[in-house]
């Protein structure tokens, strides 16, 4: 029987269950790698792989026909040479990070408005009293570039708070959720960012994405604005965003995503002004709602491939999500 | 003409002219102290007070008829002792705080489901990694004791961000906000909180609400427990919070509150496990919205005043609140 590939170390017995269902209506036989040196060795004959596949590894994966990362982000996954022929169809798993990095973006943007890192450091020293005035997403104009998934949770959560303006900005205009009040395509995002309280970037890592909020722009954010990103570091010209931070030019930044990768000891970023740091946690297998929406969204794809129907999440590897 | 003096630092040019615009519909003259010690002088022919008027001034207030509070808490100005005479109006701020506290909450929430605090630990060691797993609002049972405007503009924005169950507590049952899928009275506390992910607190001080947060509730909460307090500190048996929170019986607490203020050097809330701490400044007047909203309240009912009209915001004296 084809085999289908699993590496993943967030499934619970209930998540087996469910594959094992979902493998049983596609025919096909499920075999989990204990680890990655297993995975590295043992995905030859797989049909189907599942879960945080390295890439250097799909090379050897010869019989691979669909390859299911439960990641949102394909970045490293795009590139022609690193599969072993053509016609191998790559989904993510967007849709299952779109609650919980949403609610790391309301917390951090809260925490930029409210002041918390100096409120926090105050109670540090066991001292007391008000640090000034503070801000508030009600009533405030939010600026979500990046409309997918997480840009939309996003933009519903500051709507319901009450924000009096949320504008989207994509790549090309198509029918976006009724939480954004305006679409702007990313060819205006220097337009969009004129009156943003909040500029939130929720971007995959793609050719036209790269260095896409630039000094340029940058440089034309109004003194309150708050920066976030939680899509790809690289889509941040990062040496003029620390110089924004550090002049006072901007309000602030809380930045899950940066360049690089782990951020080394001594990083300028570390010590920048007003910016709050995570290391690339807002999205990753930690939340149980995330762990059940991506093994759901795999088991109907599954059962979607094994029948010929369309697929959701599939990539368009040229456009890069 | 008749006097209303205010005590407030908080006024800008456009609550200034409001002001004046609506005392001139009620035919009286406005008086703006300088500070704390001109209004303790210069109080005695106020008929109208307005702002943060200290409680312990009151009694010299000789022709006051009216006293209104920019603060939602009364419980400095409930006993007969402090006021001059008999038959003076007390109305508060209920209205202007809701959006600001209900933010602090959503942020505290968050910051304690996500290990925040934690994580801020480690970006100020200059380290990388995740800690672990984290919880959301989406999917959680949040438990609002205290119905009023704070406690219920929290609720509508647990309910947007997906909270599967919002139970409101409150002391009489009456029509509440459709953001609580159930109601409790307080004497059923216990079984309120029996399935709760987090526990709001949004208590006035009252007779009634002293230590209603008893070390019976605290111990019969769910080991995953949150506790939330942006009310009154008196409402809880801090000591049996502290201990539970360092024996891990509950999950976190974010107190806002507490016994006494200011927090003196060396309290064991400083220490406390998984605490997140802040000089009760969930409400005060440093957000903009809040102000605007605090003048526009005195505003309206200044000129329902001097028409004899119903009142917003009355207080009963007997009940606190």
């Amino acid at each position: 029987m084809n085999k289908i590939g699993i590496l993943a170390t967030y499934l619970t017995q209930e998540h087996r269950d469910k594959i094992q269902a979902a493998a049983d209506l596609a025919g096909r036989e499920v075999h989990y790698f204990k680890d990655a040196a297993d995975c590295e060795a043992n995905l030859g004959d797989c049909e189907i792989l599942y879960g945080y596949i390295p890439a250097g590894f799909i090379k050897k994966a010869a019989s691979l026909k669909w390859l299911a990362t439960a990641a949102a982000g394909v970045d490293a996954l795009l590139k022609d040479e690193i599969y072993p022929h053509e016609g191998i169809i790559l989904t993510n798993s967007s849709g299952s990070y779109g609650v919980t990095i949403s609610e790391h973006m309301i917390m951090t943007t809260l925490m930029l408005m409210r002041r918390m890192p100096a409120y926090q450091e105050e109670m540090r020293r066991q001292e007391w009293g008000s640090l000034g005035n503070i801000r508030s997403i009600y009533g405030s104009t939010i600026v979500v570039v990046g409309t997918g998934d997480i840009g939309t949770n996003f933009a519903c959560r500051a709507k319901a708070m009450g924000a009096a303006r949320v504008i989207g900005v994509r790549r090309t205009l198509k029918e976006a959720d009724p939480a954004f009040d305006e679409v702007y395509t990313t060819d205006r995002l220097k337009e969009a960012v004129v009156g943003a309280d909040v500029v939130a970037l929720a971007l995959p890592a793609t050719a036209s994405t790269i260095g896409v909020f630039s000094k340029e722009i940058i440089d034309s954010l109004p003194s309150r604005a708050l920066v976030l990103n939680v899509g790809r570091g690289n889509a941040v010209d990062q040496d003029a965003l620390i110089d924004a931070l550090n002049e006072e030019r901007i309000a602030g930044a809380a930045l899950d995503v940066m360049v690089p990768e782990p951020l080394p000891k001594g990083h300028p970023l570390f010590s920048a002004k007003n910016c709050i740091l995570t290391p690339h946690c807002s999205g990753t297998m930690t939340l149980q709602h995330t762990n059940d929406a991506n093994v759901d969204t795999f088991c109907r794809n599954l059962v979607r491939y094994a029948r010929g129907e369309e697929m959701e999440n599939v990539i368009d590897r040229g456009i890069g999500y």
